[in-house]
């Protein structure tokens, strides 16, 4: 049994965080999902619906899996100390961390991503590379993996990536099982990005 | 400007509400999200998380798109009168009623579907079908509409089903913008449905 740690902060992006927890949460044999945020318990999202946190900074404990979202929320949690302090604290004893979007902003401000390949939302790629001039930011790619970190691209990318980690930690065949109930068809190959080529990166 | 009420209830479907709000979410100016819940705000979907409804039963007025997720929550809400009521009362009014995933056995319940063409998760197929025996279930289709109802296959169908339905009524251009913001590949072809046959429904 792992433990998931999802980080929640006002304006982050729905399916950054649903999108995953609703392909972890499908094998609860394997996963328990924590969702944390700083000061306050509901959370607005940057589509308006609010989440409820389980565990605020202030009292939780360390997990084996971080996923870090993006959404607009992003652009002002970039300055936020105390976030960037809990992220570097968290990563430090997980073994596994993971962004979804511009999540991956954060983990490169918190300097998590120094010479690590990573990659991010594509029509935000240059603000995100601008928080992390010395991470190896890939312009085309579905998602990255890269030692401890699994980085993926904007929003849906997301579910590709935790498809992956489940497959990685539980085995390909659980992986498409929960595809196929999910009625998904995952992008397997973290290559396919039509996206990059739209928004001029390659 | 179109409010979209979306009935949330205990063990909802995370992904059959949030990639749905996601993509109505990406354009505010076209769409107010109304979360609504028979009589507790705070709701913990099927996978855990808790999501915070705006409004109840008791105090909500009418919506013109109605969005009701699955999830294994119907089994139970299947027989709770007050809900298949409100369902009733809701749909009369509004200009679009939508369903994801077994949702489509509420308002099969609820009398709503009768002579109607509809569709549903593929792996609960038979129980939905029982739960509406006159209604003219598809076995093979990502989503069907018929008239002012529009019902999708599982979990992640929801999302193709809401591009479709932001093509109809705000344009195709707007649906493909907005999918291109969500770096998602969408399954436009509501004959697309590979999982039919992974059920044996085909």
């Amino acid at each position: 049994m792992r433990t998931l740690g999802v980080l929640l902060f006002p304006e982050f992006e729905l399916l950054d965080v649903f999108g995953p927890l609703e392909m972890f949460g499908m094998l609860p044999e394997d996963f328990t999902i924590r969702l944390v945020a700083e000061r306050e318990r509901s959370v607005a999202s940057a589509q308006g619906p609010r989440s409820v946190a389980d565990t605020l900074f202030a009292d939780d404990g360390p997990y084996d899996i971080l996923l870090v979202p993006g959404g607009r929320g992003t652009r002002r949690e970039v300055g936020n100390s105390a976030l960037l302090a809990w992220l570097r604290d968290k990563a430090a004893t997980a073994s596994l961390v993971t962004s979804v979007c511009t999540g991956s902003a954060l983990l490169a401000q918190a300097g998590l991503l120094d010479g690590i390949r990573a990659t991010t939302n594509k029509m935000a790629f240059a603000w995100v590379r601008s928080q992390g001039p010395q991470v190896l930011w890939q312009p085309q790619a579905r998602w990255v993996e890269d030692g401890k970190f699994a980085t993926s691209s904007g929003v849906s990318a997301g579910i590709d990536m935790s498809l992956a980690v489940i497959a990685r930690l539980c085995g390909e065949a659980r992986a498409r099982q929960v595809a196929l109930w999910a009625e998904y068809e995952w992008h397997d190959d973290p290559q396919w990005d039509p996206f990059a080529a739209r928004h001029g990166l390659v």
